[in-house]
Parts: C-alpha cells; structure tokens; sequence
C-alpha cells in the first residue's frame, strides 16, 4: 500500500528540504525509492533521518512539484536528526534501517521510531484527490503525451469545480499554469528548432 | 466545499443506520442534503441529530453504496442522541439547526456540538480516493452512460492496481461487481423486453 506524503528532511547545516513522495509500508517498515539526484536521498544518507508529514494541505504538494511554493514553514522533529512541517495532521519519525543502492533509484528502508498526531482527519475531499493526481501528472509532463495529459486534467477538474475549498484552487491554479508552462516551453523550442533549421 | 463523509444516525427504536454523503461547510454551520426518501433525513428529522464519521476505511462507502455491506458497527455517540462509526479517524456530533424543506431533497443545517479524534491520517492514498469516485460512480449507474462507466472505471483501475491495501481491493471489487450486476440486469430486462415484443 502507497501512501502519498510529505517527507521532510535535514541537510547536516541544518537547511531543511520538503518533498512529496510515495512511501510504501512492508511489514514494520517504510520504504522510500527517490529518483536520483535527490536532495531528501542526501540528506537521509547524511542525517538517516526523515519525517513523513500527513497533510491534507494540497498546496504543499502542487507547490512542491510545480516550484511555486517550496518553502514550507518546518519545526525540529522530536526524536530523529531533522524537522517535520509545522502545520499537519500527524507526522512519523524515521531512522534510515537499511540502504539498497541503485544508480538510479536507491531504495530506502526505514523504522518508525516516533509519531504524533496533531488534528483530526475531517473527511475525503474529491478536490484534494484531483490536486494529489494532478501533481503526479505535473511531475511527469516530460514524459506523458500532451493528450492524455489535457484528458486527465478536464477530468480532475470537474472534482475541483464541484468540491474544492480554497487551498486546493490555489494548488490546481499552480498546477494548471504549470501545464501551460510546460507547453509555452515546448512551442518556443519547437519554434527555435524550426527557425534553425529554415534560417 | 465539501467532503465525503460516513453518516451515521439512530432511528426512534434506537436502529442504527450507516450512509456516505457529502458534507458542505458554510460559514460555522455543516449541511447536509439527502434525496428523498433517505432514512438518514428521517432519523435526523426525529433525533435532530447525526454524526459525521471521518474514516479512511473505503469499505464502509463501497459497502453501503452496492449493499453488500450496511451493518457497520457502530456505538453510542457521547453528546447527541444517535450513533458513531466504532472505528473512525475522528468523528463530529451534530445538532439539527434548522429544515429547509424540500420534495425532492431537503437541507439540513447542522451545528457541530462534539468533536472527538481518534488515530491519526495516514496520507493520501489514490486507491481510496479512486473507491470514492467509483462509489460516485455506482450511485449513479441508472443515470449514467455505459461507456462513460467504463471509462471511469479504467481510469480509476490504474491508482487501484498501483496503491491499494486490502481494504481498497475489498472495496473496489463490490464495486466492479455492482456494475456487471447492473449490466445484467439491464440486459435480462431488455431481453424480457425484447421477447414480450417478438413472442
């Protein structure tokens, strides 16, 4: 079972780093598999420490993943080297267990060694859904066919029109510009492949 | 906005009755707007109370959406006269307000009296969101276009077949059978049909 959350991790100056990312359970233990290059890889190898924030604010990961907004407020974890957002649910402290490395995606495995619960759950939200769906597809624009993408996000956004709360039009509106970024992106390179080759 | 939420209510004898449903927050006030007839809008019409149970757990909405699963335990609520989900992330008691009648589907008004939390959110997990779409989805078969249905039901698939737990499996698989049920349905009537015009 995959749980999309916020992982939080410290750099050995102190500079903290927030990042979005799946974390999967197996038996009593929590497995991240970051891309390289990764700052939370780092920092988890530097400090073998991370926290999984269990936030139902999208905007941490529309703003993560589009660059909008990556700087979240983060307070020092209670037992583990590094810190967790200042505003969740709940959160989990975890210690690096074991490391399968791979030149291009380490595996992580890690034990829970702490946890905290801050506020209650206050429902399923359809518009949080869309936003969590809508990241994934931003994250992978390089790779996805412009159709599927414009499919995928008309159909998110009927969740977002009939449900949405503030915080998640603010992360679909970065989410949507960031799409628009992206093609912007591909035409002005598309445009200066052609004009180089009819000069 | 509005969330997806479990209502659980308690009718005169004390009978408990479980239903997902859509919450919508307005200013300090919880509304809730069944379609006749509903037995939770019966029982909070007599209790002037209701409980909104805030659960990850999809099998209580793919449950009680095909049927094939309604007697959720439940036990007494701590300051309304009804009932709570026995196992729930948190759960708020409600107070009716105020009725704004209507033939087809009635307002409720609630006001929040008790709030409890009780384990804490786990993260987004797409399986569930996807079992929350596709009960959407079962509640409105009779209205909706078989291939619409089918496309959905693919899409949401993909987030099943990647995140889910058991629970998500569970819940998925009523719902895939609910629409073949329906299907069949459909197609003996027609054949019915079609036999009594060619007899």
């Amino acid at each position: 079972m995959i749980h999309e959350t916020i992982v939080t991790t410290a750099a050995c100056d102190g500079r903290p780093h927030v990042a979005p990312m799946g974390a999967r359970y197996e038996a009593d233990r929590i497995i991240l598999s970051p891309f390289r290059p990764s700052t939370t890889l780092d920092n988890i190898v530097t400090s073998r420490a991370a926290v999984l924030n269990f936030t139902t604010d999208v905007r941490v990961f529309a703003g993560c993943v589009t660059r909008c907004a990556t700087d979240w407020p983060t307070v020092g974890a209670s037992r583990v080297a590094g810190v967790r957002l200042a505003e969740s649910l709940a959160h989990a402290e975890l210690e690096l267990d074991e490391l399968r490395d791979d030149a291009e995606r380490p595996v992580l495995l890690m034990k829970c060694v702490h946890r905290e619960n801050h506020a209650p759950f206050a429902g399923f939200n359809r518009a949080q859904a869309a936003v969590v769906e809508g990241a994934i597809l931003v994250s992978r624009l390089f790779m996805l066919p412009p159709d599927k993408i414009d499919r995928e996000m008309a159909y998110l956004q009927i969740a977002i029109d009939k449900t949405a709360g503030e915080n998640e039009l603010t992360a679909w509106g970065w989410l949507v510009a960031a799409v628009a970024r992206h093609r912007a992106s591909l035409e002005s390179s598309g445009g200066q492949a052609a004009a180089a080759a009819h000069p």
